[in-house]
């Protein structure tokens, strides 16, 4: 069942003792929300904390900061925090699946799995709904709760960058700071940070790249040799699959990384003119618009062929020629 | 002298006929307060137009974007816009040195050249001071004003990251967003857009990234070959610069690169524990305390073992150990 934001205050006020699940892979969304919430809830005088499918990265530990760990205790109730299905809870599925008394959500995609559903497609992030969610609870704000609002915000903005921001997106953003937000130190740790291993494979991945098309389309290679030279794996530097549509003219970037079975992961990005879910739905796979993935039979040679032929197919059918 | 935004509102009003000088190498900032002046100026019913020391980049276009070139008119008036000290004029110092009547800049270091300067240091740039001295003036905005405000909010802040941005940033440009600033097609041009030639040589400076000194120093090397190589020179790829610093756990960041003299120029980039305007120095260079620059004798493995040495000392100096 769908429900407003006043439902959702009005279940969280009659809830005692909580836990608030967040989306496997966590980002700053799910856990800036997530303790935002907890924060709010063990103010009003609730039990409450977090648990998340998998471990917490280390640079998010400021989220938890003076945050005392509870005894434990069974909880009562269950809340969902930027879960858009139940697939997403990895290993807590089994746990929780069919037990969500309230989830706070704003993807478009949220398959209302939970009794009852907050949904704000047009929040910028989860943590947009939670300030919103947290005043109408009268719950008083300080530096730490800020620094969990502001971390949703800026992290699925890519720092106010993209267009989900709002007018309204900034101006939350501009009262965090006015709270105590240590903006430009989350900014760094989330923005210009990066692990050795992963600007090795990077170093790697860039030096593979190559444009193809009259300079259409720019592709990049990530090997298994890559991964093990760089000492890093596929879980780590998602950022890298957005570097070959960066470049000037192109249109269609695309990323091949080798899974084990020697078969390639591709991923595309498209910009307004392609379809990345069109280019990819050519080999079985899919997506969004201008983010889409599939896997292409190996060796390279064989699948950066196969991807070519799919994007020349697509670009030709868009009628865009190349410039 | 220095005046507060009343005396530069009342000194723009007396003007008719003016000049709107920016810096050269010109940024998001520079340009776009200069053409947001030139915009609130002619809806003032003045004759005013913005002139550049160097060509404009193309990616600036929609800046001027419905403004009607005007038949060449003598200035009465000549105004600079976010220009530090007459040197930064280029190749107008010549014309106008001296004939400043208002400087209107953020910079800390403003030389206070012009007859009148509006000084804000504190202001993140210097399109923020435009916004509300153009406030102050009773302009209307519209889409094309927004846009210039916005590019210089987003610009001299990247894209709202760094720690000058303040509260008031982010609720200006949450404004200009609703006035119609195309935030998000302004922020990819800016920040997620770079010239192929740009991109070949990052992939090719990337290449020779290597850590020292324990992980605490990373550093990268651009040659006279890469430049040829690349077909790109030495006035692009200013971004490079931050490349060495992101990696997890290093503290000085550093680019060497080559002049075609063969000497070096070393750009410093360091984190909150060590000073590279230190390290510069002793090279006899300077700068800020978290990035600064210095040139070093060729050939390469010589300018890095001075380098390396230079940062040995000054980590040693300060007493923090690498890790």
């Amino acid at each position: 069942m769908k429900i407003e934001m006043a439902d959702a205050a009005r279940l969280l006020e009659e809830m005692e003792d909580i836990v608030i699940v967040t989306h496997s892979h966590p980002d700053g969304d799910t856990l800036g929300a997530g303790y935002a919430l907890c924060r709010g809830l063990r103010q009003l005088g609730k039990r409450a904390r977090v648990i998340c499918p998998d471990p917490i990265p280390a640079k998010y530990q400021y989220l938890w900061q003076q945050l005392s760990p509870l005894p434990d205790f069974t909880p009562t109730h269950v809340v969902a925090v930027d879960v858009a299905a139940i697939q997403l809870l990895g290993a807590l599925e089994g746990t929780y699946a069919g037990r969500f008394d309230l989830c706070i959500d704003h993807h478009p995609s949220n398959e209302l799995y939970a009794k009852a559903t907050w949904l704000q497609p047009k929040a910028a992030a989860t943590a947009e709904m939670m300030y919103q969610l947290l005043v109408s609870l009268g719950v008083t704000f300080d530096r730490h709760l800020a620094n969990c609002i502001y971390t949703g915000l800026s992290t699925d903005t890519g720092c106010f960058k993209y267009a989900n921001t709002t007018p309204q997106t900034m101006r939350i953003a501009a009262e965090m700071m006015e709270y105590g937000a240590d903006a430009a130190a989350i900014n760094r740790v989330m923005f210009d940070t990066k692990s050795r291993s992963c600007m090795e494979l990077e170093k790697l991945a860039i030096a593979s790249l190559e444009f193809h098309l009259d300079g259409c389309c720019a592709m990049m290679y990530i090997t298994q040799d890559m991964y093990a030279k760089s000492h890093s794996d596929n879980s780590e530097c998602e950022g890298l699959a957005s570097i070959p549509r960066q470049a000037e003219g192109v249109q269609v970037g695309i990323t091949l990384r080798e899974n084990p079975d020697g078969s390639f992961k591709a991923s595309v990005r498209t910009d307004e003119t392609v379809s990345a879910c069109a280019i990819c739905s050519l080999a079985g796979g899919g997506g969004h618009l201008r983010a889409a993935g599939c896997t292409l039979p190996g060796p390279l040679p064989v699948a950066k062929e196969a991807m070519l032929r799919y994007v020349r197919q697509v670009l030709e059918e868009s009628g865009y020629p190349c410039h």
